[in-house]
């Protein structure tokens, strides 16, 4: 009979990670289960450092970005070792299921452990690039996209202003998601993403061609992983002649109060979780596929592939013309 | 062969509008169509009061709340002399398809206008409720939530610092998507909705039970068609003695930027209306169902049933304890 | 020589309380001195209902709406009794000095017990009225603009799409200060303040002579002491038919993070009554004026009269023609 | 008699010269003038691009970020030939005054300009820098700190989260205005100014000292022109071993909706600016000093020194410690 379970987030942080943690607590707590929070990822897991969570310990957190867990990227939990200094605690403190708020190398990390250890394993995406198969969409997507989009409104004041061309930098390593939804909903001009090929030649022809019926200004956005800002701006500069700027916006996507829609899916998914655990579950994660919040192995997740809307690609090409 | 089509916004704006009109607009000119924008909803149809749109007429609108082209609730629309009107503008104009984004009031006009004279119509649902059957989510929904939520959280500072109670009315006639959503993401305490009865005692215990635990604030989040904010506040107030506070958002939820998800619902759903109307269909609606762009028949969708989640409803109560 | 000092914060609350405390806090720390948080406005002074306060006490509130120490209008501390109950724990509790963050009614509850028993006072301007004489500003008006003003854009949006006329009602018993600041900043139409006499005829000739300019919808600012917000609406919808709507802001005006400014200004302030306490004043307020942070006898400063700036009143009209 | 007035916007975009151009334009109108924008600052002046602006020109503008008529930094109005070309101009459109929105920069431009041919002009201060001498705030400072304030917040959360340090790099080439109100605002635990001298032993010193004492994260908000925020971070990784990340906020400053503060200010001066010219004034600069709106000769403002207050820069040490 489940009676603890322990909850940590792990990776980069995202908004919506504070109100699954919520989630976890109120849903276990509501049918009698204890929870430990465990701090920093799976460092405070193999270090023993956690605490006892009430519900009051997670009052007042909905509406805050980052983690009240605090986390971090374990290179020790990718050791035997580490993971066998995390058994002890297990043991120690007697816990019998793990919720895991993180990305998809976390999910890993916890697949192991279970094999190894038998430790019942939940995990809930939570990364703001949304790039984990099994979900159509992670918590801290949304700010983050709205970050994006408030960001490029703010940059096209500029742009407009002093008919400028600008290059916005916004994060995605291996994946568009982030470009495609703000570069879509911003109206930016052009969108590179590491999905889909481009050339300089295309990019200056599609700018020349604004310019020429008199668009005088233009916002390029491009993920991380298909160029960086600055390349993006200097080929353009040195092609085109036109004034062109960069901004890279970092570690400002990650932060921020989540919005509604990153709140509401962290407490489905959060709630989910423990309901898996309860009902005996293990090496599962939680998603949300058409509407609906699912259960799926995690190695048969992770082992889809997470494809973009390339469709929404063209069709951010039609619309901003 | 499809040479120009007409698009009018009907009923209450709301935000995305403007996203929507763009997409209509830049979708159909890329495709070589022309757009006339007709002026607040069927009075401009019947008036003949439109413009031609052209791509600039829609450029720095996707951020914008309301609608360019205005709108309203057409009394004559109802009554064949109106449509007869309308009719004669749709030959003035060569009008040969028509986008109205609107409610379901408005695709139900549209299809009798259809029946009526042969005009091929396209609903795409705009509203802020969140009750159009045949869609998951309509345009203005994410934003009104979002909206919703940011009036929670400023009014939680207060209650929380004069330990009040406080009634937060929010839209909804028929329907708590609003209500739910918000008071989910809010972390409200109560949440009352229409498709669900309540009780002044149930309402007034959890108040209480609250209140033993130390919670000496306590939001309440009430859908206009549940019951009035004020009557909410005085039922309160008479059984608890508590100081309780009415807030009613009104006109507030139906402004400001729409979300990025809004515009990009928008605009998917206003290309994806272009497309319909160019494949000779007509008396569809466009909508969002399981994160797919769907097209259904106006008459279909409009006789489905739209009913809300209640486990999202319980969830909200187990995790706002 | 002064050791430990009080803080506490009364009235209605006001963004910008927290920085305040903070600020007091870590100044008195800074200089040596012990801080007591007393909750509840004077409500904690008399039933001796405080904490200590110390640099982490106030880690991670400056940008937090509301006042962790809660606050309340006292009716206890208006009679001697309730005022020797506070001395009892002056005594108890060693307070040699009190910073009380409220408003005039606050600050004069302070000064009262300073000449009955002697504990040093100082007050500090903290409400959204801005209505508070010896001072330019107060700590909480700034935010409080800013979330009118952003109400007003919202609603511009539904009352252009719609051409409706608006009326908002914002807070302002006994001045305008917010009205007429919202008013300008957000290009209200017409801006009703209880400084100034209006006529429904003048709002109504100004209404009709913008609708003869084509000029289809209108904001009207009305503070709650010039006119309740349905009357205007009713009177401006029989005299001229238009249709009108109200939205009452009420207490989301109280709420949210507070802006930069009411930060800087509240950190100023709270540290400059630290300050006066350490130089062994008493029955002062501190306040900005002309730009200079400045400390009045409390009595010369509420024996001033607070005045509205009527040539930017006349202002406002001319750029809102 | 006064007929004829010209408006323009130079040097860098900031929030409010819209509000700005709407105030000059109303009040202009009011009086019985007209006005003529022109564009892309003195550029526009030399080509001959200006337009007629009516009362509608600047409706629905207030609250929009960047400038209508365009800005840019015009390098023919250096040259004597570039203001003959613009003379010709004043002719060719009976310009009979000027108002020059912009920095220092644009108004010794100006004045040059009066000197030589005559033109009535004044100067209203609008830059984020806040760095203009003769007036107590720009237009535009306001905003631009509050949107360096929100993302410090935003960073906050991935700050704490991470317990890494980070480096927010803001505007400010020769002042630290920016940098220190909203390092102020945002609780930095450091803040960096081109006034003060620092050491990175001395910054080090701090940081290990928070460290020691339990505080894992920490903001270190930097002027650009006191240090660039790579170099910071390096430096403090090198010394310390800290997780040192960096945030360059660059032209996300410039844009956004303006604060209530700054919309006020720019109506004020731009309405100053009107009745300067109307009462034959010339090569003034318009500002605000202690509270008032003043009128200052361009010469001898621009030759007072501009310097920012260390002590508010102590306290801002003093509350973050």
């Amino acid at each position: 009979m489940l009676q603890r379970i322990g909850v940590l987030t792990s990776g980069g942080d995202s908004p919506g990670m504070n109100a699954c943690i919520r989630a976890v607590v109120r849903k276990a707590v509501y049918h009698g289960l204890e929870v430990m929070g465990i701090k920093r990822g799976f460092n405070g897991f193999i270090e023993g450092d956690m605490v006892p969570l009430h519900l009051g310990s997670v009052a007042d957190i909905i509406h805050r970005g980052g983690t009240i867990l605090h986390t971090a990227r374990s290179v020790q939990f990718l050791n035997p070792e580490g993971r066998a200094r995390a058994n002890e605690n297990v043991k120690r403190f007697g816990i019998q299921g793990l919720v895991v708020i993180g990305g998809d190398g976390s999910f890993r990390g916890a697949s192991i452990f279970n094999r190894e250890y038998g430790l019942p394993v939940v995990g809930v995406p939570g990364t703001i690039d949304n790039d984990i198969p099994g979900t159509d969409q992670t918590i801290g997507f949304d700010t983050a996209v709205n970050t994006a989009v408030e960001a490029i409104n703010k940059i096209r004041d500029t742009a407009t202003s002093h008919e400028r061309t600008f290059v916005i930098e916004v994060m995605g390593r291996n994946f568009g998601f982030i470009a495609l939804a703000a570069g879509l909903a911003g109206g930016a001009e052009t969108i590179l993403i590491p999905e889909r090929p481009f050339s300089y030649d295309e990019i200056c022809e599609r700018l020349m061609r604004g310019y020429r019926r008199g668009k005088l200004h233009s916002i390029i956005v491009v993920a991380e992983g298909a160029a960086g800002g600055l390349e993006v701006a200097r080929k353009i500069k040195e092609r085109t002649g036109f004034d062109t700027k960069v901004t890279i916006l970092g570690h400002l996507q990650r932060g921020g109060t989540p919005t509604a829609a990153d709140r509401i899916l962290a407490s489905c998914l959060g709630a989910k979780a423990v309901e898996l655990l309860m009902a005996g579950e293990t090496r599962k994660m939680v998603g949300i596929k058409a509407g609906k919040v699912v259960a799926l192995d995690i190695e048969d997740a992770l082992s889809q592939t997470r494809s973009i809307d390339l469709d929404m690609y063209s069709l951010a090409g039609i619309l901003s013309i």
